[in-house]
């Protein structure tokens, strides 16, 4: 079986964005009434999947999608609570009836209602929800919820620690991924996503979070930043700053998943971290579409890439199932492991 | 002939700490009289860089340095501008008296009195001077003087265009490269330096910069960033956004060093990017020092990871000399090239 761990419903129906226009709307005139998602169909639900993430899967080859709100379409830079919890609702109740219509296919992971400014009482209320009536698996977490401004605290700070506190009552994980950048510097898909998964590893490396939560997990998407690019850097600042090894102090409670659009990349990736800490995704659809002139294959077919590279059985079935199924286990109360496995 | 294109002064006589740190104690006290930098002898000045970075780059084969200030000590996010150019001129003139004592092994490269919200003016004109008096060849130009608050503007907008005109007309190239991070979010060696890389690439994939200043040189330090590893991913976002192919529309004006500390990065590096992009560095003294303990060899030896890369003569040469002198074209007139290249 393959689990693709970072899928992204990017292709909802269009009146999930209406619904968003006019929350967004309503920010700029309090006198206009509270919007109201319009009905969406199964006909409209089951073709804006079929066409586009299902149909790839399985083309692909894959089996089930852990399946998210549109990462950028979360935009946590927007500072109203309330907006914030009703646009992480409706998002995360249509990723719901996805996983109702395909319940072999999708299992959810919800977006949080964080606000720059805001505390973490409703994301912890939306955690809940999620996962004891929507049956999710975990949440996205963004690091910056100011929206590439970075004016919050690091991830290691004890004003996050009430929702880590849940996720491990709740035995679930987190993805870590901003929103959209407000930041011209920063642009959402070639820096700001990338300059997050790493900041947050080295946040990890700095701090001693896993010393005060040993069973908190995070996976850190895009192949974890420039990390494994890097790993010999973030070894020997380990060192220097006095920590314990990386592969102690950090990667037993963190997994970076193989979105990497390219051979090269993976090939550095399933070398340097090795097989224990990798999660298969391929993002889609995400930041990258189309297809690589130069392959005839599409960028995000990551499956293509992992193929390429000189994997045992074992490290193949670790990243491709077992490992989602060891970090994310309320997924094999949805998808039971199968007899051949 | 072996030209180590990214070395930084961190190991300068105490004294100019003492000079910064009087410098800072009288924006606090503007009653205290104006810091003077105290004399600091010859038989300091070569110690501090024999037992250092002469030593490690002879004993590692090298020949020669080019040569710029501490990167975390340029502190452009102390807004005063008088304090900058003081603090610029009294770094800049101790590189230089370096260069003067070794003038076979060491060449400048100045820091900028930049500010986070002043003009370029005064960085224009210790361009000209450390360039056209003291025989520097270029600049380390920081994308963000606010440290790590990231509120200025992209390095494609116009407001950066009177120094590029002045970098086309001295023929001087410059190293993108922050200082030290005052946001807690950002570890400065960690994260900040990196994303910084990382976000300029994806500023110049997005803009058009190239298409107006087509004589403007950039390094990319520590190995690019995120951007090799994610190579793929900026390929198919350049069509995405409807940009030429990268190799064209960047690679023409941008080039990677080698400041990347494992041998995969190096080989990753080597193979994606190709060798007329590609700057041999080790950043010494820099981010990171010390030994690895699994290999015994010092982690910024980054030459030994390039030996360990299949590269034919003709690119280990481009990396190691040709295309510092050709992006630093200044270099020559300072360093003649052996008669044996």
């Amino acid at each position: 079986m393959i689990i693709d761990c970072h899928g992204h419903y990017t292709t909802a129906p269009s009146r999930l964005q209406d619904f968003r226009d006019a929350q967004l709307a309503r920010l700029d005139d309090p006198t206009l009434p509270p919007p109201q998602l319009a009905q969406i169909g199964q006909a409209d639900l089951r073709a804006s999947v079929e066409e586009h993430q299902l149909r790839l899967l399985e083309e692909r080859g894959g089996d089930v999608m852990i399946f998210s709100p549109k990462a950028s379409g979360m935009q946590h830079h927007v500072a109203d609570p309330a907006t914030a919890v009703a646009w992480a609702q409706a998002s995360n109740d249509l990723v719901a009836r996805v996983t109702e219509l395909y319940p072999q296919n999708f299992v959810g992971v919800c977006q949080l209602p964080q606000t720059p400014d805001g505390d973490l009482g409703s994301s912890i209320a939306e955690l809940r929800r999620t996962v004891e009536e929507l049956g999710f698996v975990g949440c996205n977490l963004n690091p910056d919820p100011s929206g590439g401004r970075w004016y919050g605290r690091p991830l290691t700070d004890e004003a996050w620690f009430p929702l880590y506190e849940v996720m491990v009552e709740l035995d679930v994980p987190a993805m870590i991924h901003v929103s959209s950048s407000c930041n011209p510097n920063f642009h959402t898909l070639g820096a700001h996503y990338l300059n997050a998964d790493t900041s947050v590893f080295m946040q990890f490396v700095e701090g001693d979070l896993f010393g005060r939560f040993p069973d908190l997990r995070f996976i850190i998407p895009h192949g974890g930043g420039a990390v494994p690019y890097h790993w010999g850097r973030y070894q020997g600042l380990a060192t220097r700053l006095g920590r314990p090894p990386i592969e102690e102090h950090v990667m037993g409670n963190v997994y970076f998943d193989t979105a990497v659009y390219h051979r090269p990349g993976i090939a550095l990736l399933t070398e340097v971290v090795g097989a224990d800490n990798l999660l298969f995704a391929s993002e889609m659809l995400g930041a990258v579409r189309g297809t690589n002139p130069d392959t005839g294959s599409s960028w995000d077919d990551t499956l293509r890439y992992l193929d390429a590279v000189d994997l045992d059985e074992v490290a193949r079935h670790k990243i491709l199932e077992d490992n989602a199924r060891r970090v994310y286990p309320r997924l094999s109360q949805r998808i039971p492991e199968s007899v051949s496995a």
